[in-house]
C-alpha cells in the first residue's frame, strides 16, 4: 500500500483550512522563536494520546480534558522553553489564561484551545510573555507552507532540525484527503508516549471515535517504538484535529477510506517518529533493530525497543563498532523468553548487510565490514528470532559524548 | 545492630582456610593480572545467585549446576577479559577444561570447582593461556590479605578500584566469625543481579538451605538495587562460600547467630555494591536516592531505582545542575502510582541537605547552595512519598563523557 502514498510539501498547514505561526516570544531561549500556534479555519473532531507517567505537566492534563470533553477544537499553543510541568495550581492557572487569550483573539471557546508546553521541569511560565506571544501569532498566522515551517522551528527545543511532513491520499468518492504533521522531541523520548509534542492535522472528514482509534493503534507501533534516553516525559502529547473540508464522505466505520485514512495517518506518525529518533540529543546515527519470525507481535516490539534503548548498544553503534554481544544482552534483559542457540543477528545500512551470530557463537565474520557498515549514518540490527512469523522495528540513536554534553549543561 | 559490625582487614581471604592468588595470563589485556583464584582448604557449601539475563554465559550455567548438584565446593576460578558468553558448546566445553585442570592441581572433585568469567562478549577464551594461569594461581596460592587483594585486582575490568572488604562477629557460643568478599563490576550494571562478579568467603558453619537463604534475601536491597547503565549482564554472578572452620555450632534455624550472620552478610554485599555503584564506568559521583514513608517496600525499590537509573537524572548530578524536575519524572514513570501534589524532594551530601519541591512545586531555593551539595563525591536525592512506612534506597552514579568514551571503545 505504501507506495500509493503521495507525499507532498508542507506540515501542519498542508490540509485545507489549517493556519499556522510561529515567533519569539522571549520565554527562556533568546533570538529565536519559541512559540507555536496551529489553527482551524473550521471546528475540528481532536483525538489525542498523552503520557503515561504519573507526574502530568499541566497541558496534558489540560488537553486530557479538552480531547475528552469539548464538543470541537480549532487551535492548539504550544510554547518552547518551559514545560509547565511540576508547576502545582499556578501551571493550572496560567494554562486557562493561555486559553482564554487565545479563544478571544481567534475569536473561538475557550475549550477549543489545546496547549502544548515543552522544556525544563518546575518553573514557572512568564505569562505575560506568553500572552504577547499568542496576540503576535494570532496577527501573523497564514495557510502556507512557510507558516507551517515557522511553527515547526518554534517548537523546537533541543533539537537541531525541524521535523515536517504532509501525504496525500484520494477517498472512493474522489476527494483528495491530505494528513500533515509536526513534531519535536530529542531528550526524554522513550517508549510509551515519548517525550515529544506532535501535531498532526488533517482535512479528512471522520468520526471522532474512528479518529481516536485510528490515533491509538498507529502510535503503538510509530512512536512507542523510539527512545532516545529512556526517559518518558511529562509533557508527551500527540493530538490529531480533522476539520473535515476534504469534503469527503464522513468516515463512520472500518472501509476501505478507513483504511487509506490510517495508512496516511500512520505513514505520518512513523516519518515523525523516526526524525525524533535519528534528532535524539548528541545522536550522531539513527540506530533502528528489526526484530521478525518472533513468537508474537508483543515479544517482537519489546525485544526490538531493548536492543535500542541499550546505553551500552547505543555506545557501540557511536563506536561503529561490531560488539554484538551488547545486543544478544539486550535481547536477553528484555524479558521475552527465548532459545539464545537459535537465533541469528545481522547488521545492514547503506554500505551493505552482514550476519555477525549464529548457533550460539559469533559467526567468522570481518570486523572491517562490520565497521564500514556500522559508519553508516543509518543503521540496523537484525535479529531472525526462528520462533514465529511477526516482526517489528525500533528506531533510536547513538549515545555520544554530546548527549552526556547537552543534560549536564541543559539548564545552565 | 550495625554498631556492633567490626569491619577488619583483608578481603577474602580474612575467614579461616581460604586462600587466593591472582597472576597475569594474558587472556586481553597486557602488562595487569587477569586471573584469580579462591580456594578453601576445607569443603564448602555454596550458595549463588545468578544474572536474570535469557542469555547466559557458560560459567553462569556452570555455576548454577554445581551450586544445585554438588555435595561440595572448594575453588573459584575467574578470568577478566572474556566473558565466555555468546560461545555455545565450545564454551561449556572450556568451563569443563577450566574446572578439570584445577581439580588436578588442587587435588579436588572436578565439580568443586566454581568458574568465572568477565569482559568481551562473543569471542573464545585463549584455553592454553587459561589452562597456564590455572597452573600459576594454584602454584602462588596462600592465605594472607595481600593474596586476596591480588585476586580482587585481577578481576577488575573497566573498574578503576579493587573492591574488597571483611567483617567479623562472635556467635552465641564465643566463636569468631570472619565474613569477606571481593567484587567487581563498573558497566553492565543494573538491578537483578548487577553486571557483576561477587565473591564472599566465609567460616561460619551453616546450613546450605539458610547460607542460600541468606544470599538470596540479602541481594535484594544490595547488589539489586544498584544500577550504572540498565544493562544486565549475561555474567552476573555471586557466590558465598562457607566452610565451617570457625568451629560455632553449626546453623541450622533462624535464630540469634543466623541473624549476626546475616547482618555481616548484608553488610559486606552492601558495601560491596555500593562500591560499584560508586566505580561504575566514567563515574565522578556516587549517585544515591532514598525514598521513604512508601506505601510498601517495593514501592520504595521500585521508585529510589528509577530515580538512580535514569539517564537524565544521572546527566544532571554530574552537571551539579539542582534539575529537580528530572527526578520527579523518574518517579512518574517507575510504575508505582502517587500523587505528585504530596511528595516532597530533598537534596543531600557532606556540604548540607535542603529541600526543592513541596505542594506541586518547586520551593525557593538557592541554585548556588544546590550546586554547592550537589557537587560533592556522594550525592542523595531524598524523596518522602507520605504515603506510608517503608523506605529503600538505591545506588548508581553519575553520566559522564568518559563512560560514552570507554563503551564506544571498550573493545579497540
Amino acid at each position: 500500500m505504501e507506495q500509493q502514498m503521495k507525499q507532498i510539501e508542507g506540515g501542519v498547514t498542508a490540509a485545507k483550512g489549517f493556519e499556522a505561526a510561529g515567533t519569539e516570544a522571549g520565554i527562556k531561549y533568546q533570538n529565536r522563536k519559541d512559540m507555536a500556534l496551529v489553527y482551524s479555519t473550521a471546528p475540528c473532531k481532536a483525538a489525542g494520546t498523552f503520557t503515561t507517567n504519573v507526574v502530568k505537566a499541566a497541558p496534558v492534563l489540560w488537553d486530557k480534558d479538552i480531547v475528552e470533553n469539548s464538543p470541537f477544537v480549532q487551535a492548539v499553543v504550544v510554547n518552547a522553553g518551559i514545560a509547565n510541568a511540576c508547576t502545582g495550581k499556578q501551571g493550572m492557572d496560567y494554562c486557562r489564561e493561555e486559553a482564554i487569550t487565545a479563544a478571544t483573539l481567534l475569536n473561538i471557546p475557550e475549550n477549543a484551545v489545546l496547549i502544548g508546553s515543552t522544556g525544563v521541569i518546575g518553573m514557572q511560565l512568564p505569562i505575560d510573555r506568553i500572552r504577547e506571544g499568542i496576540r503576535k501569532l494570532a496577527a501573523a498566522k497564514a495557510g502556507t507552507p512557510e507558516a507551517g515551517t515557522l511553527a515547526a522551528e518554534a517548537i523546537m527545543t533541543t533539537d537541531t532540525r525541524k521535523k515536517e511532513i504532509a501525504v496525500r491520499f484520494t477517498t472512493q468518492d474522489g476527494k483528495e484527503v491530505t494528513v500533515g504533521g509536526m513534531c519535536k522531541g530529542s531528550g526524554m523520548i522513550h517508549p510509551n508516549m515519548c517525550t515529544m509534542l506532535s501535531y498532526v492535522t488533517t482535512d479528512a472528514a471522520i468520526s471522532r471515535t474512528l479518529l481516536q482509534e485510528a490515533l491509538g493503534t498507529s502510535i503503538i507501533d510509530s512512536y512507542n517504538m523510539i527512545s532516545v534516553d529512556g526517559d518518558t516525559s511529562t509533557n508527551d502529547t500527540c493530538l490529531v484535529l480533522a476539520n473535515g473540508l476534504a469534503g469527503n464522505a464522513e468516515i463512520v466505520q472500518k472501509d476501505a477510506d478507513y483504511d487509506r485514512f490510517y495508512e496516511a495517518l500512520h505513514f505520518v506518525n512513523t516519518y515523525l517518529a523516526k526524525q525524533m529518533a535519528g534528532d535524539g540529543e548528541g545522536a550522531t546515527a539513527l540506530f533502528a533493530a528489526t526484530v521478525y519470525n518472533a513468537a508474537s507481535k508483543q515479544d517482537a516490539r519489546i525485544l526490538a525497543r531493548s536492543v535500542i534503548s541499550s546505553n551500552l548498544s547505543k555506545a557501540a553503534i557511536y563506536g561503529h563498532d561490531a560488539n554484538f554481544g551488547r545486543f544478544l544482552c539486550a535481547l536477553g534483559y528484555s524479558g521475552v523468553q527465548f532459545d539464545p542457540e537459535k537465533i541469528e543477528l545481522f547488521f545492514e545500512s547503506g554500505a551493505g548487510k552482514m550476519q555477525v551470530y549464529k548457533d550460539g557463537a559469533a559467526v567468522d565474520y570481518s570486523e572491517e565490514e562490520a565497521t564500514r557498515i556500522l559508519s553508516e549514518s543509518e543503521v540496523t540490527v537484525l535479529v531472525d528470532m526462528k520462533a514465529g512469523t511477526e516482526s517489528a522495528t525500533a528506531w533510536g540513536c547513538d549515545l555520544t559524548y554530546e548527549y552526556v554534553k547537552i543534560n549536564a549543561d541543559y539548564r545552565s
